[in-house]
C-alpha cells in the first residue's frame, strides 16, 4: 500500500490524496460503506461500483463468527467470497466485541467474550484478530484495540490506552509476513493528553495508517469535535488518517476539515432502512404522510438511480409495506449522497475552495452541523 | 390488445404466440412474475428487464388497500408509479379477498370483507374491481370472480360458478370505454361439467382472453391436471389462455402441453426468500450445510447474475445471516429459471420438438413431476 497527498487546502488541514493498493486506487478523502457480514446490506457489488465506492469495510467480529474466517480463507478470501474485487478494509473486532458480545474478561492476553449469535466462548487477541484479517485477506487491517467506553474515568482511560498500545505492538508483530497494510488506532477517550500520548507511541511502533477510535460512543458532539480537531492534524501527514465509525454528513465535513482521509459509518445504510434519507437540504423522513402524493424525487439535485427513477410517493409506499425494495432503493440514495459528498469535498480541496464550499454545504443544510 | 398464434406443436396442444399491447409484445407461453404491492419483492424494474420479464402481475386487492388505486391514478398509473414501462396484468382481487381478508358476506352485489391490513370494511364487486383496475391502468384486467374453495360440494360449486358468470357479465359491462383488455375466469372447482358450462357462458359474453381460476387451492395434483388438461384445450384458440396462480416448473410444462399461454405464481419468488432454489436437476435448499464450503454456483447450467457471480457457500452465508441481499440474489435465480424454462419451451414448440424437450426436462428433474 502506498499513500500520496495530492493537494492541501490553502488555509487549513483538508487535503486530497491517493491510496494505491494492488486492487486499485482510492481517492481520499473517502467514505467506506460498511459491509458487516460480507454484504453491504441489500446491495450487490455492481451497485456499489456504480455508486462510486472504491473501498468497503468488512467486520472481523461478524465474519469470524459467521461464516468463519478459516472458511473464507478456504473459499479464496473475502473479495472472492463476496464478489468485490476492489479494496477492503477490515476492522479488528475491537469495537464489536465491546458493543455486541457479552464480555467475560479483559486480560493482557486479549478479550474473552461470548458470541452474540450462539453464546459460544471465544477469545480475541492482537494475534488472533490479525490472524483472522489475514484469513479474510483484506487490503487494510486494523490493529486490535480496546474500545474505551464512555463515560470513563481518567484512570481507566489511561490503563485502556496503554493496553491498546501494547496490543498495537503485538498486532504489528503479528502482521509480519503479509503484504496487507496495518493501521494503528489512537485511543484515550475524551482526554487530549492521553490521545496524544497514544498517538506518539503508535508512531514509534510505525503503521501504514493511523485511525482515531472510540469517537461517537456517547460523548457530546463538542467533545468529539475537540478530539477530532486536535488529534487528526497531529497524525502523521504522510500516512492515511482514518476516523472510525463517524458519522453524520456534518461530521464528515468537519473531519475532512481537520485533515481526515477516511471514514466509515453504518449511518447511511442503517438510516436508509429506517426511512431517513439524506438530501442537500437536510433529512427527509420517507414515512411522512406528506410524501404520499409527492411525485418529486427524494432530492431534485441528486443523480442516483433512486432519484432518477422513483417518486417519494412510491418510496413511501414501499416503506409502509416493508417491501424489500424499499431498503435497497433508500440505501442506494443515502450511499450516493455520502459518496457524492466526499467527491464534492475532493473537488473543492483540489480547487483550493474548501472553506467556501463548506459554507455552502451548511447553508444548504439549514446551517445545522448535525442533520 | 391483439393475439396471434405463431406455431403449434405437431401432435399436441402446445403453442407459441404473441400478445401485442401498446406497451410492447409478449411472446407466449410466458410466466408473469408477481408484483403484489407494486414491486416484485426485492427486485428493481431494471433487473426484471434483464431477467427477460415481458409482463408482470399486480394485485388489485393489495393495491386498492395500499397505497389506494385512486392515489395510483393521480400519480399517473401503476406503470409510472413503479417504474415499469412494459405490460402489466392485474388480477381482480377475487383470489385475495377469499384467501387473505375476513369475509363478512358474499352477496349478489359483491363481497363484503375486512382489510387484512387495518380491519376496515370494504366491498369488492365486479364494477368496483374493474374500476380499481382502470385506475391502476393495467394492460390486461381480470373480471371479478368467486374463488371457489376446496373441498366444496357440487351444489355450492354450481352456485359459485353461476355467480362468477353473472359477475363476469357485469365486469365486461363495466369495462366499456377503456382500451384495457379484459379476461374472463372459468370456475367450477374440480367438476369438469361445471367448468365446461362456465367456459361456454364466458365465451358467449366474449372476452379478450380466458383464464382458469381456483386451481392449486388444495385439490390433488391429479385433480388439478385433469381440469387443466380438459379445460385448457377447450378455451378459444384465438385468445390467450391463462392458468392463474400455477405453479411448479412441472405444472408449467404440463400447462403448456395442454395449450396454456400464460402463468403466474408466487412460487419462484416466495421459495427464493425461503432458500429453496430451482435448478435443472431439481431443487436445492441453500440452508443445507453441504453448501457451506461449496464454491460452485447454484446451477452450473444457469446463466443468471447470481450463478455467474456467487457461490453456494456465499449464498448460504447470506441466507443464514438473513442478509437482505440473500432474498434478492435467490429471487433473481429462481425467476431466471422460470423465465428461461418458458423460453426453452417456446423454442421447442417452434422447432416442433416439444415432447422430446419435455422428456429431457423430466429426465433432468429426476422424472419428478412436482419438484
Amino acid at each position: 500500500m502506498n499513500f500520496q497527498v495530492l493537494s492541501q487546502d490553502g488555509g487549513g488541514n483538508a487535503r486530497t490524496g491517493r491510496i494505491q493498493t494492488s486492487r486499485g486506487a482510492i481517492d481520499t478523502p473517502i467514505f467506506m460503506p460498511v459491509g458487516t457480514a460480507g454484504s453491504v446490506k441489500s446491495l450487490s457489488p455492481d451497485e456499489l461500483e456504480t455508486l462510486g465506492a472504491t473501498i468497503i469495510l468488512g467486520n472481523t467480529y461478524h465474519l469470524c463468527l459467521r461464516p468463519g474466517d478459516e472458511r473464507v480463507a478456504r473459499l479464496g478470501g473475502l473479495h472472492k467470497f463476496m464478489g468485490w474485487n476492489h479494496p477492503i478494509l477490515t476492522d479488528s473486532g475491537g469495537f464489536q466485541v465491546f458493543s455486541l458480545a457479552r464480555i467475560n474478561k479483559i486480560e493482557e492476553q486479549g478479550v474473552q467474550f461470548q458470541s452474540h449469535i450462539d453464546g459460544s466462548r471465544r477469545l480475541l487477541s492482537p494475534e488472533i484478530a490479525v490472524g483472522i484479517q489475514k484469513n479474510l485477506g483484506s487490503d487494510i487491517m486494523m490493529s486490535f484495540d480496546e474500545c474505551t467506553p464512555y463515560p470513563v474515568t481518567y484512570e481507566y482511560a489511561t490503563e485502556s490506552a496503554k493496553r491498546t498500545i501494547r496490543w498495537a505492538k503485538r498486532s504489528r508483530e503479528a502482521s509480519k509476513g503479509t503484504e496487507q497494510a496495518l493501521f494503528g488506532i489512537v485511543q484515550g477517550s475524551i482526554f487530549p493528553d492521553l490521545r496524544e500520548m497514544c498517538l506518539e507511541e503508535l508512531v514509534q511502533i510505525g503503521f501504514d495508517g493511523y485511525a482515531i477510535g472510540s469517537l461517537s460512543v456517547g460523548e457530546s458532539k463538542e467533545q468529539m469535535m475537540e478530539i477530532m480537531n486536535r488529534i487528526a492534524p497531529r497524525l502523521p501527514a504522510d500516512a492515511p488518517r482514518y476516523v472510525m465509525g463517524v458519522g453524520t454528513p456534518g461530521d464528515l465535513v468537519e473531519g475532512v476539515r481537520a485533515g481526515v482521509d477516511m471514514f466509515d459509518c453504518v449511518m447511511p445504510t442503517r438510516n436508509a432502512r429506517n426511512g431517513t434519507l439524506f438530501t442537500s437540504r437536510g433529512t427527509l423522513n420517507i414515512k411522512n404522510s406528506a410524501c404520499s402524493d409527492d411525485q418529486s424525487p427524494i432530492d431534485p439535485d441528486c443523480g442516483c438511480y433512486t432519484c432518477r427513477r422513483f417518486s417519494r410517493a412510491y418510496l413511501r409506499h414501499l416503506y409502509m409495506c416493508r417491501e424489500l425494495l424499499s431498503y435497497r432503493l433508500n440505501s442506494i440514495h443515502n450511499l450516493y449522497f455520502y459518496l457524492d459528498l466526499m467527491a464534492q469535498m475532493r473537488a473543492a480541496i483540489t480547487r483550493g475552495d474548501f472553506e467556501h464550499w463548506r459554507q455552502g454545504f451548511y447553508a444548504g443544510m439549514g446551517s445545522e452541523l448535525s442533520i
